[in-house]
């Protein structure tokens, strides 16, 4: 993210504590952050913001800087929550916090890094923006549990619709459909309409590319492990379209290794799996339904935010990259 | 808690939706709520904003009503999380979330909560609450990490200094500090700067309390299983105080039993464990030491107050409650 950006979160982040033990939460909420991550959210956010007339340096603009610390530091108690509950291995090319730490501190620097997601809110001061952070936080827990429920229930016996509806509440809102709107809202404009089809044609096409990725074999730079998705058992487009139509018997074998934990699957038939997947052009499928997706979000996008803009240009321009980016 | 205010937390909280799936979360943030918590922290909060002169049915009192609802989702969202971090079998007489739904789907099912928390801050409206929330989850995040890292870290050469500021964090600003400086400022007044230590005494009075109750063999309205810190490995003032004195080779099977997993310890070991803190004298001298608290939070809430304030005289029979309460 921007540099501005990250110290903005970082003075707000405490620092130091008289007590060993209070200093290490204090590290701990400080580390998903300083993992470089890549503030796409925050970046949307503040060209929506100069899109809406928000110039760098006004007031407007300090608080759309607020907005942007809001929704990366949304992003990042998330992630170090979704790690519990996916029992994920990396993030951003590091161990997860939980495998740093262990699972209970882990949960509890997700929560107090929440609450100064919060400190973060009032800070802006933006009106308008508790409702939509509410709103970003609500859409996201109901896709997340759909997600976990899939998993925890062993349900595979699901269409593409159901894997859309889990992802346009996972992933958009607080992908696309907030960090437009909050963009607005900080230079004191109304919200278009369109940003919630267009978030949600975006950010599907986002986590379609993402769960992509997850599966190609040269993601150097992608911060998660290759094939991490198979292990957790996650439900992506490529492999309900896979599934569809597998072979009986690569059907089975993955069922078998699905209804294992994460500890108990076998490399070796997760290795095959994925070899299963990358030859049945099921990740070629999902590439061009992301890649349909994303055009049909940015001529919507477009449209709404009108012609000759600068900001909004470097904004589709942005948007664009969601659909064919390498990490 | 009040009936009233049950009735204004469920009222907040989303209800049905077409998808099962999200159903069930809607279903597993109105749990905790709906399992009868005594609502100790509510009430002192509508009695504090009552003896700061909110009349019941005036607009201060809805103000009110509102942030008793914050305390209390505050409360639930926390023992959701609170119950995975210590791996709880049972919170008011029934498993724990993550013991009837699995980790994933409550740990997500406790954020959600925890932002519907957040809702109910924006329906008070009362200026400068947003800090008071924000300091109560710093606060107690600070000292349940404090608390977490000790059993983490397998660490027992503490005194009772470091106990007594461990729970100062824990669960004094949540319990006392905060709803008494809220139902003030929702009655439009400036706290009280006596409600801190004030808060400190009677928070600490009331967790050694809790401590005490967990090691008795008749809490039968308590709640949670009986002996179960120890088998969380919880640090107390009274095991704190009982190993400072205690036989050698009881200390040794103690630190023994201490050291494995809450699964892998042995119930008899455990049981004796038990039996050798009851006739110890530990747990006299830790309810000695909640009294002495309970009376000099009372003597400085009571001058803090005044005299010849109904609402203000329950509150301290409340308070004094803390230190006695059977459950």
């Amino acid at each position: 993210m921007r540099p501005e950006l990250l110290e903005l979160i970082l003075g707000l982040l405490p620092d130091t504590h008289p007590r060993s033990e209070v200093q290490l939460l204090y590290e701990m909420m400080r580390d998903y952050p300083q993992r470089g991550g890549k503030g796409l959210r925050s970046e949307l956010l503040l060209l929506s913001a100069q899109a809406h007339g928000a110039r760098p340096g006004s007031e407007a603009w300090q608080r759309a800087l607020w907005l942007g610390a809001v929704v990366e530091l949304f992003q990042n108690w998330v992630l170090i929550h979704d790690d519990i509950e996916d029992d994920s291995e990396e993030r951003r090319g590091r161990p997860a916090l939980h495998r740093l730490h262990g699972l209970p501190l882990a949960l509890n620097a997700g929560d107090a890094l929440h609450a100064y997601m919060w400190a973060a809110v009032a800070r802006a001061g933006v009106p308008g923006a508790v409702e939509e952070v509410l709103t970003m936080i609500h859409r996201t827990a109901e896709g997340q549990h759909i997600d976990l429920a899939w998993v925890a229930q062993q349900q595979w016996d699901l269409s593409e619709a159901d894997y859309l509806e889990m992802v346009r509440l996972k992933t958009a809102y607080y992908t696309v459909t907030i960090p437009l709107r909050l963009g607005a809202l900080a230079a004191g404009k109304e919200p278009s309409a369109e940003f919630t089809p267009a978030g949600e044609a975006l950010g599907t096409a986002f986590q379609i590319r993402d769960d992509v990725l997850n599966l190609l074999d040269d993601a150097g730079s992608y911060g998660k492990e290759i094939g991490g998705d198979l292990l957790e058992g996650k439900r992506t487009l490529i492999v309900l379209h896979w599934l569809a139509s597998a072979p009986p018997e690569q059907r089975e074998r993955f069922l078998a290794q699905m209804a294992r934990s994460r500890s108990d699957k076998d490399p070796t038939e997760i290795a095959e799996v994925l070899r299963w997947l990358r030859e049945s052009g099921s990740i070629a499928y999902a590439q061009r339904y992301a890649d349909e997706q994303g055009q049909r979000g940015l001529a919507r996008l477009s449209a709404a935010l009108g012609e000759g803009n600068e900001a909004a240009t470097q904004m589709l321009r942005l948007a664009e990259g969601y659909v064919t980016r390498q990490a």
